[in-house]
């Protein structure tokens, strides 16, 4: 019960962005045009975005990694006696303000100008709400897969995101991986799916033809949602970025006002809105809405093959120092799938060098 | 008790090939020389070496697989009732009638050369007996590690010969391998052994370090009789495969010999020396006398890492032919672990094509 708790929670933090689709031709041709226009800036320009890629990479890594133990210490703790919903709404509202923040002080920087002014046109804000629309469509998904295949089953068929990115990388971005890095997606799918093995793992091979396909089609949208984040955020390379998350998050808040008014507006109005909060539930929160940032940082300057290699090895990280946090003890999978993810990244930097073909 | 047998035999068979050491500097850099003499021979010979190269190769994995298919098949029959080492001998002296048979047609078609002839130096001839010595070293070991590992584990640790042969095969051999390569390698090893999880394959984690250490020692001594053998092979690549194999099997049936003196010789006396042989001991017998000589072919005409990758591909294959054979079930984590192989076989041939830096 708590763990299905912790997993809404996980999902509807994504809300924003993970979960978006139906991305017209055109706009994604010129998101790509774009991204490859940025992407020739450069000698120091160059060196600064690595670094700046470096840094939001780093990021994500530690807060997704810490975000996995800030679960478990949770679970530990045996505290979830708050409205997840509000949780959520909460997430989206400080990604808001944080991001109003850091506008503000753009503006007492560097004045208003046309890339950061919040104001914009209907053409551009309308794409943002997708997002929420279409994590609605995977969140009643999750319900009903649950019907075919069981928890860990489904863990271990969440690995089908990684795959389902990078094939959609390649054609919706219509960007290149050599066939080296091509190799070493297939190795993280490979090394993530072998470090969470465990006695039970091979229950997923029962799985129905129909728990199959959901999970296809769940790790498509999953996909597309972060393909489709990376494109409308990377469409105007010179909007600054909290602009745009401005308006990838308020939609996050609306739809989250809706779903509180639709199922938990008794518990709120009568126990209250921050009913069951505790210190671990507002650090979760924080966690939640910085990794949040962190996941567009990424998706603005670098992309989301990186996205799926930082968040992998965030899984790995969190195994690990869950041994000296909780007396975790680690399988020779988990040994062996880390191994096949490290080699796997290696690759994916090495293969970078190679000539294209 | 069946299983112990079969992985004895298996073990004397290898004999004259695997187990050697205690190789000269000076003889071994010559080797390496005249290897390099060897493949730089390109054009029209380049060509045919390479198809040489293939069909040896395809032989060996062949074999191999339906060694292992012949040793289950054996086992369900539950026929174990002759002598083992008779059996090894049986294969030793088969492997050097081959072997001269074949060096008569030699003789018969191009008549005798200083490259075919059998008679030759006490220097060159006196490195062959190594390897029965050495096995004999890797065979004790093997009955002192059993007090610390059970069978299942050493099965997973047996993975560390891949990581032994490629780090003895550049170490001594000199040759050198590509970045991507040395990452396949380390991929192929971690795919086999992930392959080879069970839900009681964690309990390798616990052996002590006494087993550790007697893992590594016969990790080495098996990944250095490889080279070796690879050495003494090619340091006179003019010279007929025949005629090398002869000198490497003659001493394994003089071994094998004393063997039965001492520990069989009883039995054989009474019962009589092919007593309890059936058709699936001469089918096992005719296989390993087979599987012994590709092995051979593949040291003299492609090369250890050849033979490490041949042998692992094989062990998949087993596992799926086994499926239809006798209705064997495939884990998950065979599937992730034939995965990881495969893109270990593929990049390691990737790798070769790249410039070397």
């Amino acid at each position: 019960m708590e763990y299905r708790k912790v997993k809404d929670q996980e999902s509807y933090d994504d809300l924003s962005l993970k979960d978006v689709e139906s991305l017209s031709g055109r706009s994604l041709s010129s998101a790509n045009a774009s991204a490859t226009g940025l992407s020739s800036a450069g000698g120091a320009k160059g060196k600064s975005s690595w670094k700046l890629k470096s840094v939001v990479t780093l990021a994500l890594t530690l807060l997704t990694s810490s975000q996995a133990i800030l679960i478990v210490w949770s679970k530990r703790a045996g505290k979830y006696e708050y409205s997840v919903i509000t949780a959520n709404f909460s997430v989206e509202a400080l990604k808001c303000l944080l991001s109003l923040a850091a506008l503000f002080r753009t503006w007492n920087h560097h004045g208003v100008t046309d890339d950061n002014r919040l104001t914009t046109s209907f053409d551009e804000v309308s794409v943002y709400p997708i997002p929420a629309i279409l994590y609605m469509v995977k969140n009643l998904l999750q319900y009903y897969i649950f019907a075919y295949v069981d928890a860990p089953a489904y863990q271990i068929l969440k690995n089908l995101n990684i795959i389902s990115t990078g094939v959609l990388y390649r054609i919706i971005l219509k960007k290149k991986l050599s066939e080296i890095q091509w190799a070493a997606f297939i190795l993280l799918c490979a090394g993530c799916t072998t470090a969470q093995l465990n006695p039970s793992s091979d229950h997923v091979l029962q799985t129905p033809i129909q728990g199959w396909m959901m999970a296809i089609v769940m790790a498509l949208l999953s996909g597309f949602a972060g393909v489709y984040t990376e494109a409308i955020i990377k469409k105007r390379p010179s909007r600054n970025i909290n602009v745009q998350n401005f308006w990838l998050y308020i939609f996050g808040v609306i739809f989250n006002l809706v779903a509180i008014c639709v199922q938990d507006y008794d518990a709120v109005m009568t126990k209250g809105f921050f009913h069951g909060y505790s210190f671990i539930t507002v650090l979760m929160i924080v966690n939640h809405a910085l990794s949040g940032i962190a996941v567009s940082m990424v998706m603005k300057y670098a992309d989301n093959i990186v996205k799926v290699y930082s968040t992998s090895v965030a899984m790995l990280l969190t195994a690990v120092v869950s041994v000296f946090l909780f007396n975790f003890h680690l399988s020779l999978a988990f040994f062996l799938g880390s191994t096949v993810v490290s080699v796997s990244v290696y690759l994916h930097s090495v293969g970078k060098l190679q000539p294209q073909k």
